[in-house]
C-alpha cells in the first residue's frame, strides 16, 4: 500500500470551437494523466487540469508521495503541500487544492483495486446505481480557425435554430432528458429567446442556462423574470458574492454557481446572504473526491441544492464525477459533462464508461472501474509536446478573429 | 471483507453516584459490546449504548448484516435500517442513528485491520498524535444507597472545596490540562461559586460547566455574566434552540450544546439563530464515526467550534472518540470522557489507551488498535445478566434517596 512512483503525462487533445464568455475554446484542451504506482503493482488512476504550472506542480510531489500510504489521504496531501511549498512558499492554498485532486483520486483508484470495491463504495457507498448527466449545448463555429480546416460533425450553433439543432442531436445521440446552454456569448435576449426555443421543442425537459457572470445585476433580474417557469436555474448569471445576492432576491428561479463559491470558505456567507441556491461540485477544484462528498454533506444539512460543475475533461474524470455523484447523500440535478465533445479522443479501453440515456452507470469493478489504453494516452502526449502549449487562453483565440474582443465581466 | 456474524455483548460495569440534572448515577452503568466478525478472522469491535430496545435492535441486526462487505458502510446502515423497520416500521431514525454507530464503528476497526492502518487513516487520516481530554467533574455522594456500601475512592464532592479537591485528584492521575463541571444540581450560585474556587485553584485552567438545561434564560444569562471570563464555554444551560439562542445573546460567552443540536437536520437552525458556537459532538449518536468527521467539516466551514461528548463508556469507545478527534480538520477544546470515573473496569487488554498528562496517544495500530480481554468482557455481561437492569433511570435512584425529587427543566 506505499506510493512507489508517481507518472503525470500531460496531454492534449481536439476540442471543438466552443464559444463563451471568455472567448471560444481552441483546436487543442490541455489536461494531465496521474498514474500512482503503489507496493504490488497497483497502479491508481487520476486526471487533472493540464495548465503547465498544474502539471509541474503535480510532477514535482513525486519525491514527497513515494513512501506515503496511499490509504492515508492527509499525509498524501500533506506531501503535496510540502513539495508546493518547497518550490514557492507564497503558492496559494487553490494551487495545491487542483494539484491534490487527481492524486486523490489516483489513490481511490488504487485503494478499491487494493480492495477489491468501487471507489463509490470507499466514499461510504452509491446510493444509486446510475448517475444523470445533462446536455451541454454550446454556441459554436462550424469549424476552428485557419483555411485547412473542415466543418466538424457538430456544424455551426449561433443561433436558436443552431442550438435546438445540436440539442436533437445530443438527445440522440446520448439520450440527455437535462439540457444545458452555455450563454454569455451574445446578448442576453438572443440567448434568453435559445432557451425559450428549446423548451418549445423539448417540452418538460429541465433547462438552464449559464452566462457565467457576463451579465449586469439588472440584465440578469430580467432575464430570470423573461425566463421564470422555463428555466430550472440559472447559473452564475453575475460575478460576485454580492451581485449574485442581488440577482437572487429577485430572480424568483434559483440561482446556482461554480463561481463564486469555490471554496469551503466562500460557503458560510453564501449562506447568510442566500446568494446561491445550488452549488455546481467539481472535484477537481473542491480538492478531490472525500472533500467534494463533504460539500454534498454541507448542501444537504443546509437545504442547498447540489449538482456539478465540468470543464473540458476525458473519462477518467468522468469515472470520478460519476463515483462521487453515486455517493452523494442527494444529487438534485443532473451533472454538467462536456464528455461528449471530448470523449472520442478518450484514452481508456472502451465500454467501461460511457453515456446512455443521460446517464453513466456507476462502475462496479475495482477502483474507478476504468483502464488506459497506453497507446492512446503516448499519441495525445505526443500531441501535447508537439503542440508547445502551455495553458488555455480563450480570450486570445477569439481575438484572432475579432480583435476587438475583450473579456470584461459584466459585458450585457 | 464480507461479514459473516454480528455477536452483540450487553455488559454493565460499576458506577459511582454522580449527580446530575436528572439525578444520580444508579451504581451499574449498561453498555454493548459489538465483536463484527470478517471472513478471514478478523473481528471488529465496537461499543454503544446499553438500553434494551437498543441491544436488541442491535442484536437482530445479524441477519441483515451476514453477507455485506464490511468496506461498503452504505449498505451496512441500510442493513440496520431494514432490520429495525422490520421489527418496528415506525421506528424513527433516532434508534437507527444509535444502533448503526457501534456498528460502523466495528466496519472501521476491521477494515483498518484488514488494511493495517488506523482507524485515524480511514477517517481522512489524523492531523495530530494525541488527542486531549479534560477532567470531567461531578457532584457526587460518598457512596451508593444501602447499608452495605462503603465509600468509594473519591468520597463525596458536594460542594466547592469537594469540587477542587476532584479536580486535584483528576489531575494529580490524568494530568488534566482542562476541567469540566456537571452541573444542574445545586442552585445555580453554589455551582458558580464552585466554577470560582475551580479558578482560583487552578489559575489559567480552562474550565467550563453543564447545567443540561435545567436553568431558565434569566438564570443563565446571570450566571454566564458572572462568570465571565472565568468560563471557556457553558454548555447547555438552558433547553431548546429558542432559549439558546436567547441566552447566547446576552452571555458574552460561547455556548456548546449536545442537546439542543443534536442532528443534522438541527444545524442550519442553530446557525441561522446563533443559537450555540460549540457543537459537542458524539459518534454514538450522530452516526458513527464517519458522520462524526462530517459534523467537524461542517463545524469548520461554519466557524462553529467543535468539542466531544460523553456518557459513561469503556476504552473501545475512548479509542474510537480518540481516532475520529485526531482526524478532524479541526477541534478546538478538550474533549469529555467519563473514562476515569469507569476506565478501571474495562475490558480491554491494558497498555494501548491510556490518558496521560491529559491527553489519549492515537493509537498506531491496526484499526481502533485495542484488543479485548474476553475473559473480562464475560465477567461484565454475567453482571449485566445478573443485575436485571434494562435501562439507565437517574431519576428512581434519586428519588430512592429524596422522594420529592422530580427531573423538571427548568427547575433553576
Amino acid at each position: 500500500m506505499i506510493i512507489q512512483d508517481l507518472i503525470v503525462t500531460p496531454i492534449a487533445f481536439p476540442d471543438p470551437p466552443l464559444l463563451n464568455a471568455a472567448g471560444v475554446h481552441e483546436p487543442l484542451a490541455l489536461r494531465s494523466v496521474v498514474q500512482l504506482v503503489v507496493a504490488g503493482g497497483v497502479v491508481g488512476l487520476g486526471e487533472g487540469w493540464g495548465e503547465r504550472d498544474v502539471v509541474e506542480a503535480m510532477t514535482c510531489a513525486r519525491d514527497e508521495l513515494v513512501g506515503q500510504n496511499v490509504f492515508d489521504l492527509a499525509a498524501v496531501e500533506a506531501a503535496v503541500g510540502r513539495s508546493i511549498s518547497a518550490r514557492d512558499q507564497g503558492a496559494d492554498t487553490r494551487l495545491q487544492t487542483i494539484v491534490f485532486a487527481p492524486i486523490e483520486v489516483a489513490c481511490h483508484d488504487a485503494q478499491g483495486k487494493i480492495l477489491g470495491v468501487p471507489v463509490s463504495t470507499l466514499l461510504g457507498g452509491a446510493v444509486r446505481d446510475s448517475v444523470d448527466f445533462s446536455g451541454y449545448l454550446f454556441y459554436k463555429w462550424d469549424r476552428h480557425l485557419g483555411t485547412a480546416a473542415a466543418p466538424d460533425r457538430w456544424g455551426a450553433a449561433l443561433d436558436p435554430a443552431g442550438i435546438v439543432d445540436q440539442a436533437r442531436t445530443m438527445i440522440d445521440e446520448f439520450g440527455f432528458r437535462s439540457l444545458k446552454l452555455k450563454a454569455g456569448v451574445f446578448h442576453p435576449d438572443e440567448e434568453a429567446a435559445a432557451i425559450e426555443a428549446l423548451a418549445e421543442a423539448f417540452p418538460g425537459t429541465p433547462l438552464r442556462m449559464d452566462p457565467n457572470g457576463v451579465w449586469s445585476v439588472e440584465t440578469s433580474v430580467a432575464i430570470a423574470e423573461r425566463l421564470r417557469g422555463t428555466l430550472q436555474y440559472l447559473e452564475d448569471p453575475t460575478m460576485g458574492m454580492a451581485g449574485m445576492s442581488a440577482v437572487a432576491q429577485d430572480a424568483g428561479i434559483p440561482l446556482a454557481t461554480n463561481m463564486c463559491v469555490v471554496g469551503f470558505d466562500q460557503i458560510a456567507e453564501a449562506v447568510r446572504t442566500d446568494a446561491v441556491q445550488i452549488i455546481l461540485s467539481d472535484h477537481h477544484f473542491w480538492g478531490g473526491l472525500r472533500r467534494t462528498r463533504e460539500l454534498g454533506v454541507i448542501c444537504e444539512t443546509f437545504g442547498l441544492g447540489l449538482s456539478m460543475h465540468s470543464n473540458s475533461h476525458l473519462g477518467i474524470s468522468l469515472a470520478a464525477m460519476t463515483h462521487v455523484a453515486a455517493a452523494m447523500p442527494r444529487i438534485d440535478y443532473a451533472c454538467d459533462t462536456h464528455y461528449p465533445w471530448n470523449g472520442e479522443h478518450d484514452i481508456l479501453e472502451p465500454g467501461a464508461i460511457e453515456i446512455r440515456d443521460g446517464a453513466v452507470r456507476v462502475p462496479t469493478g475495482p477502483g474507478l472501474g476504468v483502464e488506459l489504453d497506453e497507446g492512446r494516452l503516448g499519441e495525445l502526449h505526443a500531441l501535447y509536446t508537439a503542440s508547445g502549449r502551455t495553458h488555455r487562453d480563450d480570450e486570445a483565440y477569439m481575438q484572432a478573429a475579432q480583435p476587438d474582443f475583450v473579456d470584461v465581466r459584466p459585458r450585457f
